[in-house]
């Protein structure tokens, strides 16, 4: 297998990470998981310029121009003959001895850039028959928006789902429904999509954001709105996207099954919806080689 | 230089951290570190304990006794030929290939442990003249008593405090003071230490609680509870606490000088207790060789 570091496409066996890299120590980078259909990046743009954007926030200096790193993961994935799967990438700040909290001054630090390209196929039974999810107290940090690997919170809380049966825990702060461990969460009532706003709590998810534009041009009313536990348990219907998961319908949450238990007309339609938006971009869906 | 990386004393240059380690891709990891003075580890117990506590917190499982760790770290600090220095480790949850949230049920990760060791003299300079702190917001997770990797709210606020020409960020909750971003805060309010209780918003210090059992010895008078940002700078004296920093005081806190503006008899006091038990359990200070 072949993967990136830095601007260098080279075997998975030989790379070897410092032990004090800013990453390694201190959570100290930001990271990105872009999708590919029929070979194809989608929404490759908006998630090279959510990296820089995750970067800039932590004032790390990512070493490469945007075009230098798209035609890095373009080979990347070439490399790897990736038709529907995923490239991993992540930047930390690089490398310093010995270890400091305290970034120099005097020299400027290097990020280091690894990446990986895999096959992930969707999940087409998932999309269809949904999956469930617990809650649990959001105890992140304030700068969700900012795409980083200090990912302890949300491991402990894809963990605990993952004890629970669950495919996901849907995290709340105070009874407030934020995001989910690793997606997006939305409610569908009344007829209208509703999801928290993109501010300091939230990613705001590619996917979610293609789903939002998606929606509203598709007819579906949209609020970026706060909701509570009570208006998740009460929904119509519940799904939560992500680049992988796409829009994975939620069919119970902790003990309340959701509406009828299985998919619910929005959140087809709003599925429906991203899949030509991914079509526009890709093409048609191509069975794997 | 010599490091430790699992059982093996090996060369630095020789190490290389796997590119899917946990403790890369997530901050999923534990750490500590260290004090000798004299060639004596300081508090050694109470850091390996806390770190295997650290470690039970979020289910990550040591791969070493802790006989067999504290060995490995006494051939490290040997093999260094330490004085009065620091042994840094760490411990991530280990290589799982491919990157997943999800810890896998079907086999166990093995625990990857990393540690340095380094000459880190007394700042006795820092101990008697002190420095300055800002206050900033502490936008942390709510488990700060796991002393984990995933540091990076810690790294915004210490640089924060870095840019400002600070020593460090002390930081609060809603006005409420908790910690500093790599140390824990006292104030001295008429003759009485006070210092946030230890729960989940703050790292319970080894050096915190070995001041605090002191200063009870030694007749001062001590307080585990709540202060806010407007008694730290009305405080008759501050100071700050860490492995490293000892007891140092803060002379000013953003544009407030404390007290009159230079370290206190209530700090010069703690400080001296604590020296004492330094020297307790390593032996007087002996200049390095």
């Amino acid at each position: 297998m072949k993967v990136l570091v830095n601007d260098k496409i080279v075997d998975r066996e030989s790379v070897a990470i410092d032990m004090e890299d800013r990453g390694y120590q201190f959570g100290d980078g930001v990271y990105e998981v872009v999708r590919l259909y029929n070979g194809q990046f989608f929404t490759f743009d908006e998630h090279i310029d959510r990296l820089y954007e995750s970067a800039a926030k932590i004032e790390l200096v990512i070493p490469y121009s945007k075009d230098v790193l798209r035609d890095l993961l373009q080979s990347l994935a070439k490399e790897n003959d990736i038709h529907t799967g995923n490239i991993y990438l992540q930047v930390t700040r690089g490398i310093q001895i010995p270890r400091n909290h305290i970034i120099p001054d005097d020299f400027p630090l290097e990020g280091v850039l690894t990446a990986s390209a895999r096959e992930v196929p969707r999940n087409e039974a998932l999309f269809v028959e949904g999956g469930t999810a617990i809650t649990d107290e959001d105890i992140r940090w304030l700068r969700c928006d900012i795409k980083s690997i200090s990912l302890l919170g949300n491991i402990l809380a894809k963990n605990k789902a993952h004890r629970a049966g669950a495919l996901e825990a849907i995290l709340h702060r105070g009874g407030t429904v934020t995001e989910c461990s690793a997606s997006n969460v939305f409610i569908v009532k009344d007829g209208v999509l509703l999801t928290h706003a993109a501010n300091n709590l939230i990613l705001n998810g590619i996917t979610r954001q293609v789903i939002l534009d998606a929606a509203r041009k598709g007819g579906v009313p949209v609020e970026e709105k706060e909701f509570s536990l009570e208006d998740l348990k009460t929904a119509d219907e519940v799904f939560i996207s992500s680049t992988t998961l796409e829009v994975t319908p939620i069919t119970k949450v902790d003990d309340t099954v959701i509406g009828p238990g299985s998919r619910g007309p929005v959140t087809k339609k709003v599925h429906e919806l991203f899949e030509a938006e991914i079509v526009k971009a890709c093409g048609e869906f191509v069975p794997v080689r």
